[in-house]
């Protein structure tokens, strides 16, 4: 019999199809495949070909010249403008407001094939490090109301450039599914007087049937009423609405948690297409008791049908529990 | 400069890219190859390879025999279990129920090939009167709170099978994509005293902007704040909160737009594939003032990636009203 479980979150139900589970052979999928090299705008002596750069930690070189670690620079073609005052309006009886925003790209490495399975340790802690300044920055403009950082692995989970990446995006707005996740974890705040996410690292701590792995300072497991086969999601241990505060023992700890979940998947699940995105709380809000920043990564193994789109009703073929023993199996350290 | 655009009911925000704005010609499709004679538990002479039939219009034959022209089956791998009374439990800190729910396969022909751009009018209306058949008597069911109809054309769409069919899905909770927007509308009644549908209707018929067409009884529109590039809108035009309400003549008209308007979308996107959904009021309401039932047709022309899964914000592409001038120069009666 499936089971129909409820994200304590948001609640939003999901079905878990419990007796027909997949494995992991059993999800179609498409290995992303190796990066070739390729002239490429990302690639060291390309550095005129992206827009002028924001940030960019160097051992040497001038600004947008070679010799960087980590480089971010606008995106050359941006969702959203960085241009001029916000403008609200009502179009007859609709509302719209003219598209003010960033669009950055994190380039993650000067090595044009290195996914972030292969990199150093130190090589990702700047990353994480350039995604936290990034976002510092960005807050000081009152116009941004929410800051999301994202990345997109492989063809299916819609990367368009080859050259390994993360993207940001700026907002005027707080997205709706944001929004959704603050207010439900402010309803159990009220309730509990307790952060959900730490009951739920706690409960998971003990419990361990959907914990994957975990350190000191993170813990990475499997929800309990996941969208999709394999999501994962990576949280903090000490309460922390913002991730853009964290510590540089955090982000040095985070770098390894994130490297070592990312190896497991693709060992798992045979390097799947990902998405990974930040869950952070809206930067223009003071330090929040009741809600908990975290990196959720969401592997490309099924396809969203007419069902979930006209429902947000998601149907689930793996159960957490067997999805993080795949995890634990794989078994990299 | 891109716009934001709020969707009025649930109050979604979306980016509509207006000045990198894409035409059909730019989409990387995959048309949907035509189907192919093969054994398929959906043709005449396989009846005995489905779940014995809960519904069939019939020329001739027996039950579960050749003969029929709609046939109604079990999914013969539900999502879903019928047996069984709907229990609630708590588990640790979470919430889960059994899962209890219908899930049905609406065979639309027997033809193996025929989509519904091919078939005859009469036919379709014979699909409709399924759908409004199997809705009135699975409501009877006090387990449902809402019964979802929809159809993946396609395999990008989701589509498993080639014999085209629509399916059906009974829920024992009321889907949270659906409360929102059931509430959503709730509150501009509240506030008007008015259905927000209607005046869509009503907005969208005098400015004509995202009319596609429409006729005595419906209107096919492309919505002011769409997530998907194409996404087309098909609402009768009389209050109505349930579709299942729909009378003969309604279903007749309902037939000869749905596959005019498939017409159009499969001649301005080369026969894309798509998910349609009726979006209409939970079954266990008595007919509500403030919600309005509709078919949403969202053709798969786009990627969804790390942004949309992390935000629910969805980055659209084609505004809606080069979408509804390319629909209507697609020029089908």
């Amino acid at each position: 019999m499936p089971e129909l479980r409820k994200d304590p979150i948001t609640g939003r139900w999901v079905i878990i199809a419990t007796d027909r589970s997949k494995r992991p052979g059993d999800f179609i999928r498409q290995t992303v495949p190796p990066a070739v090299a390729r002239v490429c705008p990302f690639d060291y002596g390309n550095e005129r070909k992206t827009p002028p750069e924001i940030l960019a930690y160097r051992d040497s070189g001038a600004r947008d010249e070679p010799g960087w670690r980590v480089r971010v620079v606008p995106n050359k073609f941006p969702v959203l403008g960085i241009e001029g005052e916000l403008n609200r309006q009502g179009e007859g009886m609709y509302d719209k407001m003219n598209g003010i925003g960033a669009h950055e790209v994190i380039i993650e490495t000067p090595d044009h094939a290195a996914t972030l399975c292969d990199m150093p340790e130190r090589q990702i802690e700047e990353v994480l490090w350039a995604f936290k300044e990034r976002v510092n920055d960005l807050k000081r403009d009152r116009r941004f109301r929410y800051v999301l950082l994202f990345r997109n692995y492989g063809e299916a989970a819609g990367a368009s450039l080859e050259h390994y990446h993360s993207q940001l995006i700026a907002l005027p707005v707080i997205p709706k599914r944001v929004k959704e996740e603050v207010d439900g974890a402010k309803l159990f705040y009220d309730l509990k007087e307790r952060c959900i996410f730490c009951d739920i690292i706690r409960e998971e701590s003990a419990a361990g049937a959907r914990l994957v792995t975990e350190t000191d300072r993170f813990i990475v497991l499997e929800p309990y009423a996941p969208r999709f086969p394999f999501e994962t999601w990576i949280l903090p241990k000490r309460h922390e609405s913002h991730f853009e505060e964290s510590d540089a023992p955090t982000l040095q700890n985070l770098a390894w948690i994130l490297r070592s979940t990312l190896r497991k998947i693709d060992r798992a699940l045979e390097r799947p297409a990902y998405n990974f995105v930040v869950h952070s709380a809206p930067v223009q809000d003071a330090p929040l008791a009741h809600y908990h920043w975290r990196l959720e990564i969401m592997p490309k193994l099924t396809k969203v049908a007419g069902f979930e789109w006209g429902t947000g009703f998601y149907i689930n073929p793996t159960p957490p529990e067997e999805s993080a023993r795949f995890l634990r199996e794989a078994g990299i350290g």
